[in-house]
């Protein structure tokens, strides 16, 4: 079964590292709703108690689904600055200073490129935190029980854990064919790939439930869809490709099976749906839930050109070891030059471009 | 300044990965000594107190250059059960069960090759502990304070964090002429190495003072020499393949200022030496410290043809950021092709193949 593949690595002209503007352009939108709803909701003093006596106290972020590049390491360094201005803050009140020591966890899948992430990372005097890279997925275990205080997940929660097996079951009503996402397909697909996240969903809250000490948090950013809605841009940009790739097997350069056994593993979800899906499990309070929009410009127009850049960074991998390396370039060389295609999709599909899902998510106290 | 350097990454007949089993081989030999030493003075109790109340108190292991392959998986597996054995000891005395989890911090130079290292860890559910790479020199801090349980050092230690410019100052007695290492050079070139190697103990032990728990050990296996020794076979190695250059000087192949320049960064330590920096530091108390011989079969013939294999694996980047792949390919052919000449030269130097220095360290309360 296909499982949600690694972003391209290195740092040549496809790799994540030289096409992850769109996820910064993501983060520095929500910057100051995230720092706003940290310096708001976080019980820093709790959360430094239940540290043991010492020289210093240590606070432990983790960024779960770090990739490489810079959009991690600026992120770390944002929620760093927001804790230590907290910190500031109780301190003075309490006329008392206790050092915070930050140690922040990298995390991502084990064929991440962990290597080029390390070798991005200030030199130790230069940053406030001891670092750390985590292989594993994190539908599952990933640290200790109750030894991190935020956990990060800023453009990785939308990818499945798995496939769902019906997706290539030619005798299954969710079997999809002639796309490679469920945009636009079937209400049979549509719920295959839902019903897949929502167990994830469960899989994930469950182990962040178990790592994260009471009143820590959990910060997700993500593409999202309005309540009801099922299309996103970034879905609509996987539409464009599949149909890139339909028009290459009616050129005879591809057989189809190929195309109906693609899947993209993402999925985006609306705030009713996460909402349910948090309470369910019952760990965590909502503390913030809502669909904003990504861009920190929403006037300015859209780069289609970045955008398909962007597109193949994130999808290479799991399109090539699908479909080979030759029917990628093919693919990537036709999507750069039906890029208007692609614009009158996205504008067809009257949605908003930009919508993010964001949430801050305090662990209940056991 | 030449720093000490990864050891050979990837995989290929080349690889650090393929020619580690010296130091596995060190290991298997020290084993049951390790455990002896840590059942009988490991304060579990102690350092399970020390951990904040939780479903779960977490033992921390860091693996201080662990370069990859199974030997840093092997020491982390062996060491959890030994303190898992000691848990079990205890727990059956106090009729009470603390549930252990356990973190391992894999560290290394950022230059190591960190990938192939989370690809070779077994999968988290076949593993009983939680893994994390930590990249940085531990002549340093890498961790936060009062943050580890158990440091382990194999093979790791008598890599200096850079050498002393006395070596390549043509105006200093301690210049090292037509040699690669301290091993049978002037008492200026020994002395030069001596005062780096000091230095660098100072910085490392103060490093961990700050970060591992009162009660908390540190474990150190690496080459080491008799009390007023200097001569080991690794430093003969070395002088061996000086010597190989010196060759090739001669023929006009290399100019000799490249061998000059040349030195690996390398020191054995004694007993004596050990136990006086220890002390100077202030900050541990000596459990164990003592000379070993690191071959598990000491009748057992060397392996001259392995011992060059292995001198690659772990000279090599040195080698070829000072003098070029070219040279590395043809010296390494040259060794293969002399290897009774390095035989003659061990069997002339009258000294033990293979001696170890051993220590265990327990951090002393504040």
């Amino acid at each position: 079964m296909a499982q949600s593949s690694a972003m391209n690595g290195g740092d040549g002209i496809y790799s994540y590292l030289k096409n992850s503007n769109l996820q910064r352009d993501g983060l520095n939108a929500a910057k100051n709703v995230i720092k706003e709803a940290l310096l708001e909701s976080l019980d820093l003093k709790t959360l430094l108690l239940s540290s043991p006596n010492s020289t210093a106290t240590t606070f432990t972020i983790a960024d779960l689904g770090c990739s490489v590049g810079q959009n991690t390491l600026f992120a770390m360094k944002m929620l760093i600055e927001t804790v230590e201005h907290k910190h500031h803050n109780i301190s003075q009140e309490n006329s008392e200073k206790n050092r915070i020591e930050f140690q922040v966890f990298f995390n991502d899948q084990t064929a991440n490129d962990f290597n080029t992430l390390f070798a991005s990372l200030p030199p130790q005097h230069e940053r406030k935190y001891f670092a750390a890279g985590v292989p594993g997925s994190f539908y599952g275990r990933l640290f200790p029980s109750s030894s991190i205080h935020i956990a990060y997940c800023s453009s990785s929660l939308h990818w499945l854990s798995e496939l769902p097996v019906d997706l290539v079951d030619i005798n299954s009503p969710a079997y999809n064919s002639g796309r490679i996402h469920y945009t636009g397909a079937s209400d049979a697909v549509v719920g295959a790939y839902a019903d897949q996240f929502e167990k994830d969903m469960q899989v994930f809250l469950t182990a962040r439930a178990e790592e994260i000490v009471g009143g820590g948090m959990v910060v997700i950013l993500m593409p999202g869809v309005p309540d009801g809605g099922v299309t996103h841009d970034v879905g609509i940009a996987l539409t464009f490709l599949g149909s890139i790739l339909m028009d290459m097997v009616e050129e005879g350069i591809l057989i189809q099976d190929r195309v109906d056994s693609l899947n993209i593993p993402h999925v985006y979800p609306s705030v009713k749906q996460m909402k349910r899906l948090v309470e369910q499990n019952d760990s965590f309070e909502i503390v913030k839930m809502e669909l904003r929009n990504a861009r920190s410009d929403m006037e300015a127009p859209i780069d289609i050109e970045s955008a398909v850049m962007h597109l193949r960074a994130f999808t290479e991998e799991t399109i090539v070891n699908q479909l080979g390396i030759e029917i990628v370039d093919e693919l990537f060389k036709r999507a750069v030059k039906q890029k208007n295609k692609f614009y009158q999709m996205l504008h067809a599909s009257g949605i908003e471009i930009g919508a993010q899902f964001f949430s801050v998510l305090k662990r209940k106290f056991d």
